[in-house]
C-alpha cells in the first residue's frame, strides 16, 4: 500500500462535527489500493479489563479522483465522545492508522487512534437551511431594466443601443427589478443576487463613494425596501454585494488623504506605504490588483473594522437583506470576517454570507466566517468538458469529485454554483455560440448539488465576451429572446423543486464513463429513489444501458414525463 | 515520483503569516523522492505581455520522517500579495505542482497556482513574546510546600510522612511557596504553573466547588496576591489553572440540580441526559470520562459561557496573572474558547493561554484560540528512546521530525514542553530509576526548541508512579535531595539563557545516526554559531566526529567550558 498516500487529519473535510450530532469522517487512499476500509471507534474511556471497547463498521467509497479513492462513514457517538482509527484492506494483510501512524497489529493505547474529542453542535457548519434549496439569479443593476427614467445618468443610451463598454449607461435601475418581478417569478428563481447598488462613481458600481446611500442611478432607500418587499411577498430572497475590500477613489475618507496627505486623519484607513501619493505607473499605497482608483481599506485598523461592520449591520437591520456577498473576501483579514459573522448572524441568524474566493478556501470555511464561497473550480471544470472540450468524460467525473470531497458535505450543499458572472465571458460565449452545449451546461447545473445561480440573461440566450462584454443590457422584447432556452431553463428549475433528488438530497455518484461511447451520467440515490441524469455529448442518438439496480421497477423518463 | 505523497494546502502547518508580514510555506514529499524544490512565487496581478512575472528560489528540506522530506521557504511579498507554486526535481524531468494538480511545463495560468491572497499581520499565530524565553515549573500545591500550618485541613499527616493517596492531605499552601521562592528563583525558573488553586474537595482540586475563592486549605486572596508579587518581583510569571470543562460534584449550582432535579433552574448548565439523576453504575449525564463527581459543564449555554468567561476574566483582573492553564480544553467547544481568547487579551494582550491537548491539536492553535499545548507527542518519543529504549535514535529523530513538522514553527517554539506532570509517572520512575537516564532527558528538554517544564521535585530526584504516586510530598532536607541532579538542570538552564542557539533561535537540524554507533546528536545553526548536542546512549566512552563546517573555528565544550 501507498502508505504516503494514506491521507487523514481530524479536521476540516477529513473529520466534522454535524447539526443532527453526528460526526463524518472521511479518509483518502491511493486510486486502487484499498479493497475496503473499516472504520474503528469508540468512547476513549470506555474500557473492560484492560482492553479498549471498540466496533468496526465498514467506510462507503463515495468517489475517486484522478490520484485518490474517497472513503467515507456518519457515526453519532452515544457518549458524545470519539476516539477512531481505519483498519485498511488491500487484499493480504489488514493495516491500521491512526495518529500514531500505522501498526500490522490492532492498537490497543488510546493514544494511537484519532480524537474528535467531544461533539458540540454549536461547533458543527450550518448554513441557513433556506440556502441549499434556492435557486439564484444575478443581476447587474445597471443593465438589467430601467424602470424609472428619471434618475437615468447623464448621457444614457437608448436601452440596448449599442455594445457596452467600461464607462457607458443605459439606465438600469431598482424599479426596473420591481417591475420584472413576475418575470423571475415565472423563470422560478428563489434568491437574486445584486452587483453593488450603493453610491459610486462607475457603472459596476464597485469603487464604492457613500457605503450608505444606494446609488440615486439606481433609485433611493424607498426604492429597495419596496423592491425587497415585492420579492419577499414572492418568495425571493435578497443578497447584496459589500465592496469592504477596498473604496472607490472618490470615497470622501481617501479624498481627504489625497487632499491633506499625511495630516489627514484617515490615513491609516489605507496601505500607504509614504507620501505624497503617488497614482502612475503604479500607486505608492495597496490597491485591488494594481489599479489606483480603487484603495485597498485597512481592515485591521479598528476605526475601519466599526466603521464597515457597521454598514454590515445598517442594510441587514433597516432593509431586512437575506445575505451579504463579499466582493474580493479573501483579500480581507479573517479577523474581520470572523468579527463581521458575529455582527449581522447576530441581528439575523439565518442571513447568508457569500464569500468571492476563487481558491481552495477553505480557512473562511469553518463555521466561523462565510456560509460559502462562488465555487469556480466547479464552474472551470464545467466550461473544460462541455464549452471548451479539453478534457474528457472520465476527466470531468474525476475533477468533479475531487471538487466535492475538497470541503466537508454540508459545504457543497450550500455551494454557490455558476457557469458565468459579471466577471467571466457569458457561457454562450465560451460555448462558441453552440446553444445545444449551453443547454447541457444549465442541465448540469440544475440537477447537480449546491445552489445554482443564473447570470441575468443566460437564459434567454445573451452572448458576450469578457467585462465589458458580458454586461449587456437585458433583452425584453421576446421576439429577441431565445424562447426555447427559456423555456430549458424554467423546466429544470421545476424539476430540481419537484424532485429533492436534483437538488441537494441523496448520495451521489458518478456512471462508469466505460458503460457508453459518447455519454456521460451521474447518479442520485435515496432510500427507494434513484436519479439518473444522462448526458450525450456526441451529434448522433445513443444507447445508454441504465446500471443493475435491486429495486427492479421500470423507469420514469422525468425529461420527456 | 509519488504524486500521491506530494501534500500541500494553503494552511496550517503548509502556509501561513508571520508577524513580520512574511509568509511560511511549507510542502512534504515522498522521503528521498525529491532532488530539490523551487518555489515559484509572484504577485497574481503582475503581468507582462500576456506572461505572469514570477521568480524562482530553492527551498531548505527542513527534515525527515518514516515517510516524508519535509521543504520549507520564508517569503515576503513586496505587493502583500501572493500566488505560488512548486518545481518538484527528480534528478529526471521537472514536475509542476499548483492547487491546480500537476503539470510537465510551466502553466502561466494564474488559477493552477496556490494562493495567499494578502498577508494580513493580525491573522499571524503570535504567542506572548515572554513565552519562548521561560523555562516553567510546575507546582502541585497540596504538596509543594507548607508554609502556614493554620491553613491545614482536618487529619492532616506530617509532610511527607506517608505515600501520596487519592484522598490524604498534607498541608501544602500558597504560603510555602512563597518562602520557597528563592529555592525557585537559584533554579532558574522563569515561570510557575499551578495545578488548581481555586476551592475544591479533593486534594488535586480539579473538582471545583467555588471558581472565584481561592481553597481556604492553599491560603487566601490576600496570599495570592502576595505570592504573584513576591513572583513578579523575581522575574517568575504565574500560570493558573483552570477547570471549565466540568464541575466538581459539590459545586452549589450542580447541588441545585441533584437536589430539585428537573426544577432546578440550573439544569440546562449540564448535559443531563434524564430525570432523576442517577449517579450508578454509570451516571445519567455527561462527566469528564465516566466519573460522577465531575459533571461537565454545558459551555455552548449562554449563561454557563458567560459565567465562565466572567471567571476568566476576574483573575486576570484582579491578579495580574500571566498565563492560564485550561484542563481537558479539547471536550469544550471552540466557540467558547474563541470568545475566551479575545476576552482575556482584552484585558491584557500578553497573557498566555495553554491548552491541555494530548493528541493533534491544530484545529485549536489556529491563532483564535490558544497560544500552545501541552506537547506530549514530545513527550512520548523521549521516554520511548531514552527511557523505555523502544526505538532506536533513528526513529526517535524521524518521529521528533514529524512532531516538530505538525504545526507551524511558531507554535512549536511556544510548545509546553513536559517529560511528566501530575498526571503521568513521574519521570524517574519511567527510567526505572536510572539517573544517568534522567540527566540524559534533562538534557534533551532544555536544550530542544520550545518552552520546557520541570515537574516539581523531579529535579532532586523524587520518584513515584502514575497518579496518586507521582503526588509525593517535595523533599526540602537538602541532604535527601539529588543535589547531583539538581545541579545539573540548574546548569542546563543557565546554558539555556545564556545560549539562545539552546533555546529557540537557528535552524534545527538532526544528526545522520550513521556518523556513530551510539551517539544521538542534534544541531541548531544561526549565521556564524552552531551548537551540537550530543548523547551517548552506551554504557561506554564513545569518539564522536563533528560534521564538516565551513567555518573552521576550533569548537568549544560548552559543557565542561
Amino acid at each position: 500500500m501507498n502508505k504516503q498516500a494514506i491521507i487523514h487529519r481530524p479536521t476540516d473535510q477529513h473529520a466534522y462535527v454535524c447539526a443532527d450530532n453526528s460526526v463524518n469522517i472521511m479518509i483518502q487512499t491511493q486510486k486502487g489500493d484499498c479493497k475496503g476500509i473499516h472504520f474503528i471507534h469508540g468512547d476513549p474511556y470506555d474500557w473492560e479489563e484492560k482492553k479498549w471497547k471498540n466496533k468496526k463498521i465498514a467506510m462507503r467509497k463515495t468517489g475517486t479522483d484522478q490520484l485518490y479513492d474517497y472513503w467515507q462513514v456518519t457515526i453519532k457517538p452515544a457518549s458524545h465522545r470519539l476516539r477512531y482509527g481505519f483498519k485498511l484492506n488491500d487484499g493480504e494483510n489488514p493495516l491500521y492508522f491512526g495518529e500514531g501512524g500505522f501498526s500490522a497489529q490492532e492498537p490497543n493505547d488510546i493514544a494511537f487512534y484519532f480524537c474528535i474529542p467531544y461533539v458540540h453542535v454549536s461547533d458543527a457548519f450550518q448554513a441557513p437551511a433556506w440556502v441549499k434549496n434556492t435557486v439564484w439569479y444575478q443581476i447587474f443593476p445597471e443593465r438589467f431594466a430601467n424602470g424609472n427614467t428619471k434618475n437615468d445618468p447623464k448621457d444614457t443610451l437608448a436601452w440596448g443601443s449599442s455594445e457596452p463598454t467600461a464607462d457607458n449607461f443605459f439606465g438600469g435601475d431598482l424599479q426596473g427589478v420591481i417591475e420584472q418581478i413576475s418575470y423571475l417569478k415565472e423563470l422560478g428563481i428563489t434568491g437574486l443576487y445584486f452587483t453593488p447598488i450603493f453610491k459610486a462613481y462607475s457603472n459596476h458600481k464597485y469603487d464604492t463613494i457613500d457605503y450608505l446611500e444606494i446609488d440615486p442611478q439606481f433609485g433611493d432607500k424607498e426604492t429597495l425596501k419596496q423592491l425587497i418587499k415585492v420579492c419577499h411577498d414572492n418568495g425571493i430572497k435578497v443578497m447584496l454585494d459589500a465592496v469592504f475590500n477596498h473604496s472607490g477613489f472618490y470615497f470622501p475618507l481617501f479624498q481627504d488623504v489625497v487632499e491633506k496627505g499625511e495630516k489627514s486623519k484617515y490615513k491609516d484607513w489605507f496601505h500607504i506605504h509614504d507620501f505624497p501619493l503617488i497614482f502612475e505607473p503604479k500607486p505608492n499605497y495597496d490597491t485591488f490588483a494594481f489599479t489606483p482608483f480603487m484603495p485597498k481599506l485597512n481592515t485591521q485598523n479598528e476605526e475601519v473594522r466599526n466603521y464597515l461592520l457597521n454598514v454590515g449591520r445598517y442594510w441587514v437591520e433597516e432593509f431586512d437583506i437575506d445575505g451579504w456577498r463579499l466582493d474580493v473576501a479573501n483579500e480581507v483579514d479573517h479577523g474581520f470576517w470572523r468579527d463581521f459573522h458575529k455582527v449581522v448572524k447576530g441581528i439575523k441568524p439565518d442571513l447568508y454570507i457569500l464569500g468571492e474566493i476563487w481558491h481552495d478556501a477553505m480557512p473562511w470555511l469553518r463555521g466561523d466566517q462565510f456560509d460559502a464561497v462562488m465555487n469556480y473550480p466547479f464552474t472551470r471544470n464545467i466550461l473544460d468538458l462541455f464549452a471548451k472540450e479539453s478534457i474528457d468524460r472520465k476527466t470531468f467525473a474525476e475533477n468533479m469529485t475531487a471538487v466535492i470531497h475538497m470541503y466537508p458535505a454540508s459545504i457543497h450543499t450550500n455551494a454557490f454554483n455558476l457557469v458565468g458572472s459579471h466577471d467571466t465571458p457569458r457561457i454562450l460565449h465560451e460555448c462558441s455560440g453552440d446553444k445545444r452545449k449551453v443547454q447541457q451546461i444549465f442541465t448540469f447545473l440544475l440537477t447537480f448539488i449546491g445552489t445554482p445561480c443564473i447570470y441575468y440573461g443566460d437564459e434567454i440566450g445573451i452572448d458576450g465576451d469578457g467585462d465589458p462584454g458580458c454586461r449587456k443590457c437585458m433583452i425584453w422584447d421576446e421576439e429577441q429572446q431565445d424562447r426555447h432556452m427559456l423555456e430549458h431553463v424554467r423546466k429544470l428549475i421545476t424539476l430540481r423543486k419537484n424532485h429533492p433528488l436534483l437538488a441537494n438530497e441523496g448520495n451521489l455518484s458518478f456512471l462508469p464513463v466505460e458503460m457508453n461511447s459518447h455519454c456521460f451520467a451521474f447518479m442520485k440515490e435515496k432510500q427507494d429513489k434513484t436519479i439518473i441524469v444522462i448526458f450525450n455529448l456526441s451529434d448522433q442518438e445513443e444507447q445508454f444501458t441504465l446500471p443493475a439496480h435491486q429495486n427492479r421497477q421500470m423507469p420514469i423518463d422525468l425529461w420527456t414525463g
